[in-house]
């Protein structure tokens, strides 16, 4: 059975059932930002009160509310949760979350029974379940949120499907602090009725979504998986993180949320073979995803590399090699070009360009353009990477605070010129609260930035790995 | 022939030849927190007076500077270094840093002639030279440093030896933001006199070093590295971050010192039998550092988990089986243990604890204490990772301001109890702000905290390593 989840999980009118003080109202101010209706049901005359006092209008029956209801979140007791999705399926909702936990998950025979009680009522009622035990939808535009701290307002355009609430969470928070913002997340739980390819399916035609990633611990069908990931690919760039990947984390795994582990060779392989890019960590899903969204596609490995100082120029050369990337000498034409503005002491130029030496750091927006230039037309080179040096950024923007403006035009400059993707690299170092303020900055021109050379090419090279396979390359 | 650093390392009296406005009389300023003498020689009358301004005695020739002079810093031209350097000779200073570049790494004609004169000078005069191309000493307890930001005052222990200038110098800023203090660094340039093996074996020797780390790109003299390299970690742990271990990072290593460049294989396998433990950046070798400093030393690899979500709880599993660590099931003492305050809902405690789901996190210090005295005494156990969610403590630690330090009280108090080694991860998230003031806080307490899962478990199972081969185990 398939469910159409655009009710569910764009909703107009929104229900929560259970909502306590205990919990400080959690679901309901997560869905303070709610640009619909928001409803709720709650029984217990000691909670109404504080409820109505958020300006929430509370039922004490889900038959009572008023029009068509597109998305509930249960937030109830466990024993109480079969006869409230019963309630859910008899009014015909768009789709529920069941946020409470202590189903199969936990491996006790009272969780397993009442799962199996959840997954009949669910079926028989033709209820598109989301969980139990998650944090359900993430809708960034329509300010449906999985946590208080969540974004909301214009749409972001990485979709996110997360079989872990924590995880699920920190793709928006984390994400969005990195520039990356989502355009629809669902934190799936324990995925009895409605499962990763249901999800997958919705995101692939769903127009936001631009990129879609997730993080899974588990898939029931194999085949399906294989099929709606396919299908994604072949529209979109698709990230998969997979959690549990040794026997240990498969033991985690089992108790978390109660699926059933494979080893991580054998995603991996499923995953590159479907078109997709696996990912190992949250952090490594967000920098993949901004490099497909934010680095323009290409499909070739050569690299031109630009640092400020010598042993930079090393260490970015290492990373990029190391990730699976290529730093090929530039072309006799660029060489002759590069000459006549380095000089000798300090300052080398055969790739990386080690910048420092002459240039300075954005000490002229015309130098910095011209070598850009030298590089976009430089046919040895596919993609550029640029050394943004901390330390000196940091001292820089303090005493002159237009210089990153000026810094940060002539990149753009370049890259409304150029077809070629570019990367900037970041680091914290030890100008930490600088370089995150910078950091913000660089981000909202849509410039695709990472913390470390090594992050910088590893998220490079599997959105190219991306882009090759969209061309029919691999 | 051999050369005594302990004069030009640990210096009394120190003389910068070169001072000048256009760079901000940087080696001045640099040596403004010396604790001994610092003179200038400069002989241009209109550099004079902005060097007497800092207050500064300068004088036209170096054969004037009263008493002995330890240690020389060389920024002059570079046609004049080898007369500068040959009064060096004259005077019998302890050592000498040439900062000057434009040598043997240019690849020029004029640059390897000029750093011939140099070698023939320093071999004839026996002057213990360090560079050229260099930042030269880093003595953080006396006040001699590579740049104006590093700290000084009281000693580190982690000694540097820096084939690179600016990884010296962020090994000294970045590793301080980290809790890593330096004891004596050097940046080495171009080592055409004084080379790895002279430095490193200053640092075995050296009461302040307590763990050495370097950054080399190659190394001439292979058998003669390997054989210090031998004799240092007999006495202590050694870190080796080889950079240029790529063809591409080879070449710009050529451009960069000058040196030849072996392949990472070659490296990591002598690094390793030498008792070493290889890094691939300067992250991870502070990281390193910091694990050896920080944690106690112990040759098991069995961990004990503890993370506050089940997301969580799958990814550290991960994090620490993929770097070659084990996450065993415990006692059933330990479980018996556990079970009585753990309740099913929500938390599980296999390995890793979940403790979100009924501990909170610093809620209680007798909780967490009861939680860490059974990792501590399981003999299934023989370190210990805990995260920090970063959210949650922010929240925390905002809402409550005392919970931060009561959190690190019941760490501290595991920690004088138990011999097992300690890591935490706090992950900067979408709270960085709040977790870099956190973290420093962390670090006053000499907690070896780590900004990533994967970080902590690398490190960590590196220093495990290094104790393993110092108890002959492997």
């Amino acid at each position: 059975m398939t469910h159409d989840l655009r009710r569910a999980l764009a909703p107009r009118t929104v229900v929560v059932v259970g909502s306590k003080k205990a919990d400080g109202y959690m679901w309901l101010r997560n869905y303070s930002t709610f640009t619909g209706n928001v409803y709720s049901v709650q029984i217990d005359p000691n909670e109404i009160p504080g409820i109505e006092a958020l300006g929430v209008q509370n039922f004490t029956s889900l038959a009572d509310v008023p029009g068509d209801i597109d998305y509930v979140m249960l937030a109830v007791p466990r024993q109480v949760a079969p006869r409230i999705l019963a309630d859910c399926a008899k009014r015909g909702v768009g789709g529920v979350s069941l946020f409470t936990s202590g189903f199969a998950e936990t491996g006790e025979e009272e969780g397993i029974k009442l799962q199996q009680q959840l997954l009949e009522i669910a079926r028989e009622g033709n209820v598109a379940l989301i969980g139990p035990n998650c944090m359900g939808l993430y809708n960034r535009r329509l300010g449906v949120r999985q946590s208080g701290e969540q974004g909301a307002g214009e749409a972001g355009d990485a979709g996110f499907i997360g079989q872990s609430g924590t995880h699920s969470i920190n793709f928006g928070l984390v994400g969005e602090a990195h520039g990356v913002r989502v355009s629809t997340s669902v934190s799936i739980g324990n995925a009895i009725i409605l499962d990763v390819p249901d999800y997958l399916d919705y995101l692939t035609d769903d127009p936001e979504t631009k990129v879609i990633a997730m993080y899974i611990e588990g898939v029931k069908d194999g085949s399906r998986f294989v099929e709606s990931l396919r299908r994604a690919t072949a529209k979109k760039p698709v990230v998969v993180w997979k959690g549990g990947v040794t026997d240990a984390g498969a033991r985690a795994t089992a108790s978390h949320t109660g699926s059933l582990a494979a080893p991580r060779a054998v995603f991996d392989a499923i995953v590159r073979q479907a078109g997709a890019v696996p990912a190992h960590s949250l952090e490594d899903t967000i920098d993949v995803v901004k490099a497909l969204l934010y680095a323009k596609p290409a499909t070739g490995r050569r690299m031109g590399l630009m640092a400020m100082t010598g042993g930079q120029s090393v260490v970015i050369t290492d990373a990029f090699v190391d990730a699976g990337l290529e730093v090929p000498r530039l072309t006799d034409a660029s060489y002759e070009q590069l000459r006549s503005f380095f000089n000798i002491v300090g300052g080398s130029y055969q790739n990386p360009l080690d910048m420092g030496g002459t240039i300075g750091f954005g000490g002229s927006r015309e130098t910095l353009g011209r070598l850009f230039d030298i590089l976009d037309a430089d046919v040895n080179i596919d993609a550029i990477a640029m050394e943004m040096a901390s330390g000196f950024l940091a001292r820089m923007w303090q005493s002159t605070p237009a210089s990153l403006d000026t810094l940060l035009d002539a990149i753009d400059a370049h890259r409304n010129r150029s077809a070629k993707p570019f990367v900037a690299v970041l680091q914290p170092q030890h100008v930490e609260e600088v370089v995150v303020a910078a950091r913000k900055r660089i981000q909202e021109r849509g410039i695709a930035v990472f913390p470390s050379f090594e992050r910088a090419a590893a998220a490079l090279n599997r959105a190219i790995a991306v882009h090759r396979f969209r061309a029919g390359m691999d």
